[in-house]
């Protein structure tokens, strides 16, 4: 996506201007190179590396597909499990009948809850991490949440749920055999619209929870009231959020196998918090952490789908633990459709109240937050409620909040989890607004920022923002996209009958959730480094960026850094990666951790150059004598000396250190995206043909790997706006079950992404840096929905639903020009 | 070897006295047991662990068999290695021609060390771990000693040397077509005796070793000349201390697998030391540590056999690494016997000047010491010679040692390595004064122990003894073992034709070396225990000892508490099980990092317990507010409230501690031992009648683990006394290559073993505990030796080389009935 673009722009007729295209393509800067001087020795040359594009050291493994995922495991007398699922969408399970299973070549078992639930210890906890589960809501009444049963108990409530397990020694044996258990189903009827749920006479999901009601909230800031008595205009809509499915290249997949040693189990899972799995196995089968220890290998991608123990994860370690065999699952690409948590799947009611200048004076909106027929997290919809006010100083505000069950697959957390569909939300209110009153958006929008003086600030939804200039970042976005030469274009052209839609949002986001996070750094003898964390990346470039903060804190080669994680025996503290938290959390951590080793490499340093350590200090890589720069050692010279006898007795031996890091808040990047499009009103095509993000994520790490997070974020956003959807027919069957229904975009159907940033610091951790992971996805599909919203005005369009695909374009069209 | 005797005592005509036999099966003490309260909380009944006959966490595993070893590990698309070995003790290696191998089926490489030395990138150290290195030697001078290769390059040096490997997809096609591997050889002269291999005109093994001496030291103190001058008598004897094999009951063994994820390798090895190996194998192949994992699975013995890289470690490590794919060799028994370090194998001369009253003067002592090949462990020689004195006060001294090559397998550590021959002479030596005095044996030690007032004490040999109280333990032995009526019955006996011997010894050795080791403690929320130990065991007991300190240190529940070990990715740091050093510094580390936690554990209790930090104290298993009994919480209740909101924040979340123990100092246990033994002259068969070890390891954490350790270790050292010996024939060919031909001694063969105990506390560790690993091995050759040379004194026969075989007794007697 950062390929040099050769379509002529629109706007200047010759190229696309490409944002230091070359320098993206520079190679590597010469950093932390040792230069090996005929075994005598070494030179460290060391420059920065914070801040440089230093290319992925994850890449060379991915690239040649040596890397080890979770299905490339064999283990010896291994099994296969496959799950028989429920067909109906809302059932009693009169009757299971394993016998024609039992009866295939190679079937071992077939489970149902019957057997498992000898095995179940303690509670069983699915869903969400710590991470995700610390952000605050503010719950008024909630019914107790019912549990997803690991198995089906006497009835179904979604098509997908597990009702059965078999094992068989091959897994197209286990999966024939898994079709062949007759079960006996008495329909229900089933419910399936989040509005239609809450309704009197809705068939209800589960016997503890009044009208489908899982959970209410509401939330009041000054005097909504007045606001609205006193407002010039009021803009009201209602939106739909389309539910999403996460597609990460690899799926879900599980293998367990029995541990000897502590009499308790491994289990290998492609998961983004390996340690709330751990926690969450333990608990339900009654072991300690110690005696579960959860891998995640190389994991292919989660974007939230992966946070928190599924059935399938318990129900493996129990049959691995029960059995004393080892056994494998990974889901089909059809099962990801049905059994996998879902994102999104709001309805929201906006309005807004302002004066006649575009002065926002107050926000009333309810929001209904599908949970599928399991809460597998509560507070999606506290999330949107807690950022319903976006950038914006807004004085009163009446927030009410739904969470309700249905007969669908439940809803967990896809990146951004509550956060997009709050900034969907109130950016299209602000293009609604600003339609209204024939103003600029990016006036509307300047005139209800809030102002920098005002940081940190507590919003009257609840949040605590840590920092941003969003004006600053809004000029900037308005430059390098020349917005105001294309409004100008944008006339010009309707004048020959081409519909350009130009989208603005200025987006923020909560992220860097704790609780904490964990780091280990060892300095081996040789200068070498090893680093744990209790991060678990998943593709997003940690280990590079973790290696730099390592790098230029204590003068390590960057070369010779390993970092590692995802593995609960080696780094038996973490929480994972989720909610954009690995850099701010875990990089607070690991600098910690780092600053720890200089504070003890600056000891040692003192001893070897016979100085007192306040005359030592590090700098340009070294371990120098202040003032005296020929009198330095090496990180490596200091490693070698830590090992070997004659230190001081006052310096324990080794050069190790562990940290934690627990942030006293959460962090709110932000930025302005800036989209040109262009609608083709015969078949309802949009074409992008510009796209512009300034993203705001304070200090740039690496900014190779910034880019590539927003890049990935923009496909994925562009995605909901434009083609995703998950569709259930009125009776609760899934329709988009594979990849030929459910429309994931292609790199072909994307624009040559430019990229830009602000930098505001944020005062809240060591390294100033905000998360970057959501972001882009969250600011990318309210631009493109203004974008081509903006484009369809002049045919009298107001407002139409994520994904604006060209059957629905077409057909607003053509209502519009009927009308 | 603790069943209940029932054959009748000659002592007492009735059975055995049997030490407490049956509270030696008494079922464990109930300790650390939770008591469920009907789900609400808890409560702890705790009585000490530390101290108690607590049994083995180790051992449900062990007995139903489902530990795994590094041969149950089976991987995906894994060649199998066989080595190709010399058979030639010392020869050129002409022309190596692999293609009859090659044509075989499966076969997949046969690599010789001119495609290995592409891969080498580092020094190659094969050999003794840091924890045996540190051992001080007095050494004068040294030629460069000279590197086992991993493959040879162009010689051969001893019957065994690896001389190239290959690769098969089954492992019996790998040993096959080793076999079928063509070599020429051009056979050259070998020396096999230690004594000759120093002379003048001895085939050479290395050209940078002059006269094959790798190692000649030589200590004085005091004035040696005029001790003998001014002696009354002067006792004179030449030692040979045969040549032993580890035989454990897992012979060595090692996969490797290529890691994606560091470019590196992860070993599987049946090590007692993977950090030793991490470091060989990460220098050797150009890696760092981070880069390679060494996991020690369950261990089954190793008998410092299993201490350090050897060949073919690195060699499986190296091919993994470049052919990518995952390897498996283990070796055969008759591999152990050529290709594993051998223990022992020493000639020694040694003069004792003393008073006609048994006062020693000085002691003279020249020791050789047979390194084999290749030295593997140079220092030897060096702790023979640092032991020479034993626990007697000898004012001067005179040590001269020789390391010299020889064309047999090398050399390296075995159950004592250096300090059983040291005590084995000096103790034949007492014997033999006591004799040539007409003293009773027990009595001239008595008079020449070190007295208690002396310690610390630094011996003439360099020694720093810790502490000690001989005398005292010296009486406890003499009187279970009712030795004065014991020496009675032999007389009466005697008169009747009959020939009892009764031996004794006071044996003190050196253990608990450095540098230090690690241990990490992490309390779950649930108060369960995961810890972590950078010592290796492998049949110890060591978790258990270990989980019992914890638990008494924290208010752990010992069923709770999972120590894991052997796995460098999870203790970056350590050093591993070798010299009786697991408990000392082991434990002391895991104390100190316990203690860690038990200050935090203060810090969150007094925080719940709304007191001031120094009102509240650990005691009887809780955290209580001082002189408020009732005002306690658990460590279950802190631990939860060390991972929940809420924790002032001055404290850390979590409860998490990491701590290291570097001794300040190496220890010295000691003990006395009495054998009462019957020689049948008809057949020179020895039998032991009863068996008396009074030893000193200062504190037993756990006396079950201290008498499994002295069970062991008296059946080997017993075994060198009578049975075991390397032989080889004048040629260099290996004569005992199986267990047919090597006896190791069966349970039938053993008496009862009655142990006890006196207790003198270290004062250089925080558990004042001292090692027990090796000790009864030490203690017991000279004991059983003793007892037969006792036994044999009516023949006049003064002394026997051991092991004392039936077939040497009978000569020896029938050589003295003729003279």
């Amino acid at each position: 996506m950062t390929v040099r673009q050769s379509r002529p722009s629109l706007l200047t007729n010759g190229y696309f201007r490409t944002d230091n295209e070359t320098e993206r393509f520079a190679r590597r800067r010469t950093v932390g190179r040792r230069e090996q001087q005929s075994g005598r020795g070494s030179v460290m040359v060391l420059t920065r590396m914070v801040g440089a594009r230093v290319r992925r050291k994850e890449d060379p493994r991915l690239i040649t597909g040596s890397s080890q995922y979770v299905d490339d495991l064999q283990l010896g007398g291994m099994l296969y499990a496959a799950f028989v699922r429920s067909a109906y969408p809302h059932a009693i399970i009169k009757r299971i009948d394993p016998s024609p299973a039992l009866a295939l070549p190679g079937v071992v078992a077939v489970i149902t809850h019957k057997e498992l639930e000898q095995w179940l210890k303690g509670a069983v906890q699915l869903g969400a991490g710590e991470g995700e589960a610390e952000a605050p809501a503010q719950q008024e009444d909630q019914a107790g949440p019912p549990q997803h049963e690991l198995l089906a108990i006497d009835r179904v409530r979604y098509v997908g749920q597990p009702i059965a397990v078999v094992l068989a020694t091959e897994r197209y044996r286990a999966y024939d055999a898994a079709a062949a258990v007759e079960i006996e189903y008495e329909p229900l009827p089933a419910v399936v619209d989040p509005e239609e749920t809450m309704k009197e006479g809705a068939p209800q999901l589960h016997a503890t929870v009044k009208n489908n009601i899982a959970m209410h909230t509401s939330h009041q800031h000054g005097d909504i009231e007045k606001a609205f008595a006193e407002a010039d205009v009021i803009v009201k809509q209602r939106f739909y959020q389309q539910r999403l499915v996460s597609v990460p290249m690899e799926p879900r997949a599980v293998v367990a196998a029995p541990d000897p040693l502590t009499r308790g189990v491994t289990v290998w899972s492609s998961t983004q918090a390996p340690h709330n799995n751990r926690n969450s196995l333990a608990q339900a089968l009654g072991l300690s952490h110690g005696q579960v220890r959860v891998i995640a290998p190389e994991v292919g991608g989660g974007f939230g789908a992966k946070i928190g123990a599924y059935p399938e994860d318990i129900i493996l370690a129990a049959l691995a633990l029960h059995l004393h065999r080892p056994v494998k699952w990974y889901e089909t690409r059809s099962e990801h459709f049905m059994a996998t948590n879902q994102g999104r799947g709001q309805v929201a009611y906006y309005e807004l109240a302002a004066t006649k200048e575009g002065r926002i004076l107050g926000l009333r909106a309810k929001v209904i937050q599908d949970l599928g027929a399991y809460p597998k997290l509560l507070l999606l919809a506290g999330l949107t409620a807690m950022m319903s006010v976006g950038v914006y100083d807004i004085p009163n505000l009446s927030i009410e909040t739904y969470s309700v069950l249905t007969n669908t697959t439940p809803v967990g957390a896809y990146r951004g989890a509550g956060r997009p569909e709050a900034a969907y939300y109130i950016e299209r209110m602000m293009d609604l607004l600003a339609r209204k009153l024939g103003k600029d958006p990016a006036e509307v929008r300047r005139l209800n920022y809030i102002p920098p003086e005002k940081f940190p600030c507590q919003t009257p939804a609840g949040a605590r923002y840590d920092s941003a200039e969003y004006e600053k970042n809004l000029n900037k976005a308005l430059e390098i996209s020349r917005y105001h030469e294309w409004r100008q274009k944008q006339q010009e052209l309707c004048q020959q009958g081409r519909f350009i839609g130009i989208g603005l949002v200025t987006y923020t986001e909560i992220c860097g959730f704790g609780p904490y996070e964990s780091a280990s750094i060892r300095v081996e003898p040789t200068g070498a480094v090893i680093a744990y964390t209790g991060t678990s990346p998943h593709g997003q470039g940690l280990e590079t960026a973790l290696a730099q903060i390592i790098a230029d804190e204590i003068g390590a080669d960057f070369d010779q850094i390993v970092v590692l994680h995802g593995d609960t025996q080696s780094v038996p503290e973490g929480v994972g990666t989720m909610g954009s938290r690995s850099l701010a959390v875990g990089g607070g951590a690991m600098l910690l951790a780092a600053q720890r080793i200089r504070e003890k490499a600056l000891r040692i340093a003192a001893h070897l150059l016979e100085a007192a350590i306040e005359d030592v200090e590090y700098a340009d890589g070294k371990y120098r004598v202040k003032g005296a720069p020929d009198r330095a050692v090496t990180l490596a010279e200091i490693a070698r000396a830590a090992y070997s006898p004659g230190l001081p007795p006052d310096i324990e031996p080794g050069l190790v250190a562990t940290d934690y890091y627990a942030p006293s808040g959460v962090l709110f990047p932000f930025g302005t995206h800036v989209a040109v499009v262009e609608v083709f009103p015969e078949t309802g095509e949009v074409e992008i043909l510009e796209y512009y993000a300034v993203d705001d994520c304070g200090p740039r790490i690496n900014p190779l790997l910034v880019e590539g997070q927003v890049h990935g974020g923009l496909a994925q956003g562009i995605a909901q706006a434009l083609w995703e959807e998950v569709r259930y027919d009125e009776n609760g069957q899934l329709l988009t079950g594979t990849l030929m229904d459910y429309a994931i975009p292609k790199a072909s159907m994307l624009p040559s992404f430019v990229t830009d940033e602000t930098v505001t610091p944020s005062p809240l951790n060591p390294l100033g840096a905000k998360g970057i992971g959501e972001a882009a996805t969250i600011g990318s599909t309210p631009t493109i929905a203004n974008a081509v919203m903006d484009a369809l005005a002049p045919f009298g369009i107001e407002h139409l639903d994520i994904p604006l695909t060209p059957q629905k374009i077409w057909r607003a069209i053509r209502e519009a020009q009927r009308a």
